[in-house]
């Protein structure tokens, strides 16, 4: 197989533990002894993610960015957890906790390798200001930001890949799509581009019970990025 | 001063020799001993640069990226210096020419500490690839790349400077425009962005005349990007 010319990366769950960090942030926030599970908030809260994008991929709204979306989506959820005295400031707040996301364990020394051979995008759905902060704050160092809100779509619409790849200036069969979602990957074959799974079994916790394996023959299927930067000969 | 929340560079000129860049990879490629002046085929390629913009600009036609415009260019100068026999794949290589000046000899160093206190942004009328490239390769990585290709707009449309500062989640009284061109930091104060003017008395060769001094009261002035840090005290 030649190497892919770019590297395109799905982002919550593929390289960052959203639900860790999130729960984490929260009970330092608001406090260990409030009677919140922090990881059932964190669940609330991304269950509310698809249903939000879904109003702007129908069209019922116009393209608004993921931070715009995770406020709202905040709102919903605060009263169900006993929240909702939280005020404007801790609001604003909270929603920039998916600014400060940890990465997995592997995905900073996989990308110091990974970077010497192609380029390394986040192509997520995640907004501009919200992955800059992971990249300068977390070490991933993204070479470029595509995604949602460059592309102007929010996967997995075909624009979101094909409009990544033209910015590239490349054809889509020269990119590489690695995601732990097999639902994010197979959009992205459907639209030409090479696929790596990279599973993340306890990305919903110990209990996960999807995208544990492989729906399809993807390109390449690895055990972590360290695992990637090995299968694609990056030293 | 408070420190500004983003950096955003003109390329051409500010960070990069192009001049220089264009004439030592073009003599390399198509010979020293044809009797051409590649400085002045450098210039006159360069020469082409604002006309053809001005055509997006003005709406004539519909936004095409700053590689489009430069193969365009290109064959519409090589006449003129006795190279139109130059066939398609070396008109092609010449093109990429673009993709690999060389930084001006502060640039990276400066680069160093100035990425410790901000983002620093490619706010260029070149296109993705090709910043890409730049970054890669000469050392500049940039955390994010703006500018034409990104907003739709070449610079100094206002929409360029605008939505560079929205997609990046910030005022544009957070943002800081550095160039070396008076036109770019006057159409990016028009837009409300703070504006460092870095001099390069030698982007045009020994006679320039142009941008040797401040038009006006930029925010600051610096020697280098060295300076620039300084003046910053991005240590």
């Amino acid at each position: 197989m030649t190497r892919p010319a770019a590297l395109l990366f799905d982002v919550f769950g593929t390289l960052v533990d959203w639900r860790g960090s999130v729960a984490r942030m929260a009970e330092e926030a608001f406090g260990a002894d409030v009677g919140v599970d922090w990881h059932a908030f964190a669940d609330a809260w991304r269950a509310e993610y698809q249903p939000s994008m879904e109003e702007v991929r129908a069209g019922n709204r116009g393209f608004v960015s993921l931070d715009v979306l995770h406020r709202e989506n905040l709102d919903r959820i605060l009263p169900r957890f006993g929240l909702d005295h939280l005020d404007e400031a801790a609001r604003q707040r909270a929603t920039l906790f998916w600014h400060h996301l940890d990465p997995w364990p592997d995905v900073v020394s996989g990308f110091q390798r990974l970077r010497r051979i192609a380029p390394l995008c986040a192509q997520s759905n995640g907004n501009v200001a919200l992955m800059l902060d992971l990249s300068r704050g977390k070490g991933l160092h993204f070479d470029m930001i595509l995604g949602a809100e460059i592309t102007g779509h929010y996967k997995p619409q075909p624009e979101a890949y094909l409009k990544a790849c033209t910015l590239l200036g490349l054809e889509p069969g020269a990119c590489m799509m690695v995601a732990a979602h097999n639902d994010d990957l197979a959009a992205a074959r459907a639209c030409g581009l090479r696929t790596a799974f990279v599973p993340r079994p306890r990305e919903h916790g110990a209990g996960q019970t999807t995208d544990l394996t492989a729906d399809e023959d993807w390109d390449l299927s690895a055990a972590s990025m360290i695992d990637l930067a090995d299968q694609l000969d990056a030293t």
